[in-house]
């Protein structure tokens, strides 16, 4: 089976090899990152997308970016590194990944000592170790949720919590993955996602590349797929989750997850633990942010509603624990009452 | 307020004045049918639509492409008529309206007697009497469902039940036109209705022409705006309502119902009595078309899933009668449970 790999080295090393998700459905192309302009572009305009992702990218970018800069004096170089980890920090300064993983390779930068080399090194050495720890990551999650994906299941899920949002096999999608890997049948009915159709756009192309069955339907085709008895189980992925386990993610996921009610369907959502928001008590401490009108009545270029018409367009919504079955972590599977504020981790 | 008039005589008389909603929202363009081949064009390529103003817009056409044919032999002109009415009927073989109106036209046609010139006039007068019967159809509708929508009612439709799909205010709409026209303050939400999205370029275009306030929003965002108290009821229109009440109507109603029914919410379908299919005892009566994948991943032109994905598109879904709070036709306002069966009319 062949899983996408959305973030890696470049084969000689020194860049950052990603798949630009712009072009996807309709072309394959990957693109090396061997610069901080490149870097920055790819993370601003969607090039590279998904919290996790966006993070291991930011790290490894920032090592390609100072490649270039190692015969440079120590004190300019010193300078200079700064300079650009500020730079790829506030790419997207909306994604909680990025600074982390910044912050975190400006720790090991403080600490590392000798020649520029051997900073870059060092700061290689984390890099990597950022990227496989992701990958870990996934596989932990893809091992507890396994064990939900019955053989034969039709498994429904919205947006792409898939491998083009992590560095490894996804977080919704890791499960199915592994599912399938050992040998049990598994189809998966994709969301499209409106309003940038991440489900149609995305997940259906990283499964089919995978040779997994993947049929689309618009969003509001779900319930009356559910009722024909086509769904045996929903899993999501999540942007954010609160203390008490209500989930915030793409908008759409909290109709799923009252549609799943509804039809006494299991509803899951997988995410890694850097997901758990323990300041926010539930849902309601989690902001909504509201995203540009275009989206919705400008798709593609093309107007599909008359000029002016006010527009409702949040970004995420945010589904209430009650309705969520069990939230798989890499930790583990979590179920209800959930209390993430006492959590070991 | 000015409720736009999808379907009606040219000034002059002799043909069918449309809106041509192929253009909606980005071009408003009035078109005057004068012969068989723009009727039967405007009808197949949805220039025309809704199965109330498509019966009627049949009806009227056979008018307008018989009054070239006044100066014809008898015989001649008989049979040209027959041929006419033969291809408008054929025109869109799905919808039940069109047929029927055509029948109806032929009755009066085998009945008339006189000069061709009689005839054409008796054609007239009966044309214009279904276009004033649906009028009135939906100033019933309009009557009885207005007293269901409270002044300051934030209302969410879904698809276009419009004044755009009759010859009148439409059928869901005709409540809303009604309310703001006794002075209540009202405000509707549409869906966007993929995949063909008739709520944002039908339903947003003609409430924002009556000055009525309407905010867009994409299927899967209804969820979570009646989560946040930004709803107060659900009306939709109808294709077919079998006799125990259960309704089929454009894909993605079901899941507004499911949702309408998890939020408390009522939820009304406002349709004419003649959607009422007596033969079909409940919802799995009613067989759903299946329609063209590219509608779903081919949307204007653009493509969003990778090339040969496998996709859902049903034409409509079937809303049990137990998820329906009411529904509204031209006779009165019903509650379940529902024998449409036993009905009067």
């Amino acid at each position: 089976m062949q899983i996408v790999e959305a973030v890696r080295w470049s084969p000689d090393g020194t860049g950052v090899r990603i798949i630009d998700q712009r072009l996807l459905p309709n072309e394959y192309l990957e693109r090396d990152l061997n610069d901080v302009d490149a870097v920055c572009d790819a993370i601003k305009t969607l090039a590279v997308r998904g919290a996790p992702a966006i993070g291991v990218c930011g790290a490894m970018g920032l090592v390609a970016s100072i490649e270039a800069l190692r015969g440079q004096s120590p004190d300019h170089f010193r300078r200079n590194v700064r300079s650009i980890a500020q730079r790829i920090r506030g790419a997207r300064p909306t994604a909680v990944n990025l600074p982390w993983a910044i912050d975190r390779m400006m720790v090991r930068f403080d600490t590392a000592a000798g020649t520029n080399d051997s900073v870059v090194e060092a700061l290689r050495e984390e890099a990597s170790r950022m990227l496989e720890e992701d990958r870990e990551m996934c596989r932990r999650i893809a091992a507890f949720g396994e064990a939900l994906i019955p053989d034969g299941a039709r498994v429904l899920t919205h947006c792409n919590a898939g491998a083009l949002a992590t560095t490894g096999m996804g977080t919704a999608l890791a499960p199915v993955y592994l599912a399938v890997e050992r040998g049990k049948k598994v189809e998966v009915l994709a969301d499209e996602t409106r309003p940038l159709m991440q489900g149609s756009r995305l997940t259906a192309w990283e499964l089919k590349r995978a040779g997994i069955p993947v049929t689309v339907l618009t969003d509001s085709m779900a319930a009356s797929l559910m009722r024909s008895g086509g769904v045996d189980l929903c899993i999501v992925g999540a942007d954010r989750i609160a203390a008490n386990g209500d989930v915030a993610n793409k908008i759409g996921t909290y109709g799923v997850a009252v549609l799943a009610r509804h039809h006494e369907l299991p509803f899951y959502v997988a995410a890694p633990v850097s997901t758990l928001d323990r300041r926010a008590p539930d849902g309601s401490a989690i902001e909504i942010e509201q995203r540009n009108a275009s989206e919705v009545v400008h798709p593609f270029g093309i107007a599909t509603a008359p000029l002016g018409v006010d527009v409702w367009n949040p970004a995420f919504d945010v589904t209430p624990f009650t309705l969520v079955t069990a939230i798989v972590t890499d930790e583990g599977v979590h179920r209800g009452p959930y209390d993430f504020a006492r959590a070991s981790s």
